[in-house]
C-alpha cells in the first residue's frame, strides 16, 4: 500500500502515520520525490487500512498495490482450472462448450422442443430457469420446483448436464437437487450470503458478472466461492450497463480477454443477455469464441415470439443450429475446436 | 404500446401483427405517417408483449406507453406517503429527518459513543449494521446477532428508532426482531425474493437504489414491496456508479427531485456512501435538503480513522453536530424545518 | 510514479527498469513488500513515462503520484481565483452570480423579451448562443454573427455582461468582438486547439465539463487555458452522461464540491442542460447553491414551448423570477448572499 | 412522433396540443387506450417539435418514431457503401483491410521503421499522427506539418494510402494536402464545424465514435458529412467510456454488429485505443473480424517502450506480423478473406 501525502504535509502528519502503522504491526518507508512524499506500507496489510489511512491529516490518496483476490489470481495458480461436469463435459480445457435452452421453463412441451433442438444442433449443456428474477412484480416469475423437475428430466433423457439459476438461499436445496450446475445471476453476483451457501453445496457454480460490476468485483465474488472451499467456478460475461441504450447491455469482450490473463478460471460469454437482440447473437457469438471464451450460453426458444420471458433475445432451434455450425468452423480455424458432445444414450 | 414498423414493411407483416394482437384479446390501430407506419396496441397489455412483438417481421421498435409501476406511481396516489416509526418519528411529512450512526457495529463502546453523539447532536434515527455486504471475503463481515442486540439496546436507552441492513432471507427473523426499520442495501435492490419476504414482516423498509439501478427499476423494486402488502417504503438515494472515479459514487440529486415527482414515497439521501469521502458529506447534505430530500443518512464513527468499515466516509460526532446545525438552518430557510427529535426518556 | 512489479518478476526485469530510468536521468528506488515489490521513480517525471514503463517485462501496473495539472491545483495556489467582468460583476468571490437567457438567439424580439425578463428578475449576466452545436444537421444551427450583434446590443442596453458559445476557431474573431465571456461547450472541452486559441483572446473563458469528462480531464482542459497565459477561467458543471435516461444528463454536484477543494478556480452549475427538464431546474438550482457553486447558468425563454432549441429545459421569465427569489433566500441563509446586480443605466 | 398524455390530462390540454399542431401545418390523431391517451403526430415533423411538445400541459412524454439520420440509414440505401482509396484499396467490400502505424510520428527513422514493418507484414493503409489531441498540455503534441510530409513520403515510397488525424479547421489545408484519408478523432466527433469543413475537402473521412457517444449520435455525425456532399465515410469504433477502468476503454463490438445493420457505411475497429493494453490488441482484433468489421486500425511502434504517445497500447512490428497472420486465417474461415495488398512498386 502506498500513501501519497499532500504537497503541504507537515512532519507531524508524517510521524502520525508512521506511528499508527507501527501500532498496527506494520512499517512505513518514506520516499521523498521532487515535489511529493509517499510512504510505502510494509507488512501484512488488511483491507480496511486503506480507508483508515485516507482520513488521516496530510494524506492525499492511498493506493493499493496487491490484488485483493488471492485464490482466483493466476499469478499464484498458473494452470487453467478445468470444471468437470456429468457426462464427461469439461469447461475450460481449450475446447469451447455451448450451453443452450430457453430463458424460462414454461411448459413440458416448450422445454422439450427446445432441449431436443439444442441437443440435435450440438449443444453440450441444457439451460432453463424455473426461478426468474424479473424487474417487475407483474412479470412471469417462473414455475418453481415443477420446472426444476422438468429440466432434470430433459437432461436425463438427452444425456447432457443442466444449469439453472439459483435466486435465493430459500431455494438452495431444491435447485441443488435437480441441477448439475448452479447459476448465480447478475443481480446476485454480490449477494454474498448466497455465494457462500451455494458454494457449500459442492456443485459447480456459474457466476455471472454483475450488471455494473467491475472485473475486480467479479473476481472477488468468485473468491467468496473459492474461499468457501469450492474450486469449480465458471465465470460468465453477460453484458454491462453503459450509457448506450441501442443494445440492452454492452457485452464486454475486453473483459473476457483480460480475465483469461488475470485468473485461471474458465470464462464463458452470454450474447443473448449481453445484447438483448436476437440478430446480434450470432455475430457476438463468433466474436466471443474468437476472443478466447471457454464457451457460450445461448437462449433458444421453440417459438421466441410467444416466449414468456426475454423472447426478443432468443433464437429458434433452426437459427441456433446454423450458429453452432458457424461457430464450430471458426473455433477450428483458430486451433480451439469445440468440445465433443456427450454420446447419445441408447434408448 | 406502440409498434413502429420498418420503412419497407409489407402488408402481410402488418396483418400478421394485427392478427396476433387479436389472438391475444387486444386490438391494433394502424396509423400511417408521412414515411413510417405505427400500430397502437389497445387493451390490457402484459409486460412480455413488448419482447414478443419486437421479434416479429417488419417491426423496427416497440415502445411502452404506460408506467410499469402502479402502486408507487404518484399519478394514481397523489398524496405523499408518510411512514410512521416508533417514538413518534415520521418520514415524508415535509420535515426532514436525520439517520446517523456507524457503518458497522464493532463493539458496544464504539456503538454507544456514536449513538450518544448523534442523539445529542439532534439525529432522529440510529443506524448501524451487524451484517455487512463486503466486496472482499477477507473484510470484516459484521458481528451478526450480537450486534443487532447492541443496536436495539442503544435505541431503547436513547429513545429513538433504529435501522439496520438485512442482507439475506436467512437473517430475516433476527433483523425483524431487533430493528424498527429493515434496510435493503444497494446490492440487494433487485433481490426480489428478499424484497417480498422482508415486506411480509410488516415493518417499514428503507430501500436503497441499486449501484447502477435506473429510477424505473428502483420504483419497480418498491412495487414488489407495496404489492406484497407493505405500504411503508422509504427510498434512499446512495450514489450511482458512473465513469467518474474521483468520488466513490455519484450521489444523484436529480433522482431525488424526479422521484418526488414520479412517486408519493418518501426519499432520503445518503451522502456518506454517495460520495465516499468525509469532506464531501457536509456540502452534499446541504444540497440534498435543498433539493427536497425527506431526510439524510449519515455515517458517524467515534474514531473514523480506526473504523473497520468505510472509515473514509464517516464523520466524527463533532463534525456531525456541526452538520446538523448547518442543515437545520438551511431547512428552516426553505420552509421545511427538520422534524422534532423524540423527547428524551427520563432516566 | 510507482511501478508495481508482478509477483513472478525476475531480477533481470527489475534491473532493466532501473537502468532505463537511469538513462532517462531518473532514479528508481526498490521497496520489497511481503509479497510484492514496487519501484518508486524519483526525479522529474514526464507524462509519457507511465505508458513506457507499463510495457516493460515484469511490470503489473504503473501508478501516478503527482497531480497532472499544476496551475489549476489549489495545493500551489491557495487563494480563490476571482474573475472580473464588465459592469463590476465578479465570479468566485463568495457571492454567487446568475447567468440567464435563451439557449439560442432566435429573433431580436425573443432575445429582448428574455433579456429584459432576466435583468428585471435579478440576473447578473446575459447568455444566448448564435452558434449552436446540434446533434443533427437538420436542427436550427444559430443565427451566426447577426445573433452576436443582437446579444451585444442587449447587454449594452441593459448594462450587464454577456456570454456566448464559441464553437470553432473559425469564429473566434467574431465571438471575441461581441461577447464579454467566451463559452467553450461540453463537446469542445477537449478541443485543445480551440482552448489555446480562445485563451489568447484574453477575455474570460467559461469552460464546461465534457459530456463524459472526468474531473481530472476538466482541470487539464483548464490547464491548457491557464498555460496559454489566461488566468480567467470559470468552470461550469453541466451534467454528465450516465446509464440513467430519465434525466437528459446527471448534474454532478459532487463534482462541484470536489473541484472547489482541488482547484482555486470558480465553478458554476448549469441545471438546465444538467437535467434537461424545466421542472428540475429549480430544485437543482437550490441544491447547486447549497453545495457551494459560485453561480448558476439558467435557460430562460419568453415562450419555451415555441423555442427553436432546448425548449424542454427552459423556464419562462416568470418561473425564473421565482427561482431567483428562492435561491436568494437560501444563499443568504448559508452566509453566501447573491452578488449585487449591476446598477441600472440611466436612460 | 407520439405524444403520451398524463393519466389526469384534461380535454382542454388535449385540444391545445391538437391546435398547436394545426398551426404548425401538422395533424394530431388521438388514440385512447385502456388507461392512457396518446396523440400521433402526422406530417413533416421537425427536430425541435419534441422539446416543444414536452413542455405543454398534460404531456407525460414525447417519443420519436423516425430515425433522425436519413442519408446514413440503411433502410433507404440498401447497398453497402464502398470507399475507394488510392492504390486500389477499397474499404467496405467484404474484404477487411488493416490500417497500421505509429500513434504519433516522432522522427523520420521511427516512422520509416514502423511503416516498412507494417507494409511487410501485410497492412493496407499507413497511419501516423502529426497533430495529437493530448489530455495534458505538457504531453508531446505532435510534429505538425513536417510530420505530415514524412507520412506522405513514406506512403509514396511504400505504395499504400495514408490516414492522419485532423484536429482543427486551422489545419485542414495542410492535412488535406498530405493525407489520403482525413481522420476525425473521438474528441471531435461532435465538432460539427470541423465535420462540415473536412467534408468539403472531398477526401474520404474516417470518423471515430465519440468517447461516450451513442450509436445514434455517431450516425448523425456521419450525416453531417454526407449532408455536406461527401459520401465517403468510414466509421471507426474505438472504445467507449464505461465504469470499468481495468481497460482504458471498452471496445464495443456490439456497436459494430449493430451499425452494420442500421447503416450502409463501412465500420472498422480500433483495438489499440479501444483497450489501451497491447496484450489485448490481438484477441480483440480477432473478435472484431469475427463480428463483421470491415477493417482494423492498429498501433505499431518500432520500440513501443520508448514511444512518445500511447506506447502501452502499441505492438512491435513482430507482434503485428503475427496478428496479421492469425487474423488472415480467421477472416478466411468465415468467408471474408482480407483484401489484397497493393502491389509493390518496382524501385
Amino acid at each position: 500500500m502506498i500513501v501519497v501525502m499532500n504537497l503541504g504535509r507537515s512532519e507531524a502528519q508524517r510521524d502520525a502515520i508512521l506511528e499508527r502503522l507501527q501500532t498496527l504491526g506494520l512499517r512505513g518507508q518514506e520516499i521523498s520525490g521532487v515535489s511529493r512524499t509517499v510512504i510505502a506500507v510494509l507488512g501484512n496489510v488488511f483491507p480496511e487500512l486503506r480507508d483508515e489511512l485516507s482520513t488521516m491529516e496530510g494524506v492525499d490518496e492511498v493506493m493499493r498495490v496487491s490484488k485483493p483476490y488471492k485464490l482466483a489470481n493466476r499469478e499464484v495458480h498458473l494452470d487453467d482450472t478445468v470444471v468437470e461436469l456429468p457426462y464427461g463435459v469439461r469447461v475450460g480445457d481449450g475446447h469451447p462448450v455451448i450451453i443452450a435452452g430457453p430463458c424460462a421453463i414454461e411448459t413440458e412441451e416448450q422445454l422439450w422442443a427446445a432441449a431436443k433442438g439444442i441437443r440435435d444442433a450440438g449443444a453440450h449443456i441444457l439451460r432453463g430457469d424455473a426461478f426468474k428474477p424479473r424487474t417487475s412484480p407483474y412479470s412471469f416469475q417462473g414455475l418453481g420446483v415443477p420446472g426444476l423437475k422438468m429440466l432434470k428430466d430433459a437432461g436425463d433423457r438427452l444425456g447432457i448436464p443442466t444449469v439453472t439459476e439459483l435466486m435465493s438461499v430459500r431455494d438452495i436445496d431444491a435447485v441443488a437437487q435437480y441441477s448439475d450446475v448452479l447459476q448465480i445471476g447478475a443481480r446476485n453476483t454480490q449477494n454474498f450470503v448466497l455465494l457462500e451457501e451455494a458454494a457449500k453445496v459442492g456443485k459447480p457454480i456459474l457466476l455471472k458478472r454483475a450488471i455494473a460490476g467491475t472485473i475486480e468485483e467479479w473476481l472477488l465474488a468468485a473468491e467468496y466461492i473459492l474461499n468457501a472451499g469450492n474450486p469449480n467456478v465458471i465465470l460468465c460475461e453477460r453484458g454491462i450497463r453503459t450509457f448506450e441504450t441501442a443494445t440492452r447491455n454492452t457485452l464486454d469482450l475486453n473483459a473476457i480477454a483480460l480475465v483469461k490473463r488475470l485468473s485461471h478460471l474458465p470464462v464463458i460469454s452470454d450474447p443473448s443477455h449481453g445484447t438483448g437482440r436476437w440478430y446480434l447473437v450470432r455475430p457476438m457469438s463468433m466474436a466471443s469464441i474468437a476472443v478466447g471464451a471457454d464457451g457460450l450460453m445461448i437462449e433458444v426458444h421453440p417459438s421466441p415470439d410467444h416466449a414468456l420471458s426475454d423472447g426478443a433475445q432468443s433464437l429458434t432451434p433452426g437459427n441456433f443450429a446454423g450458429l453452432v455450425r458457424e461457430v464450430g468452423k471458426l473455433a477450428e480455424s483458430i486451433g480451439r475446436p469445440l468440445a465433443a458432445v456427450p454420446e447419445r444414450i441408447a434408448s
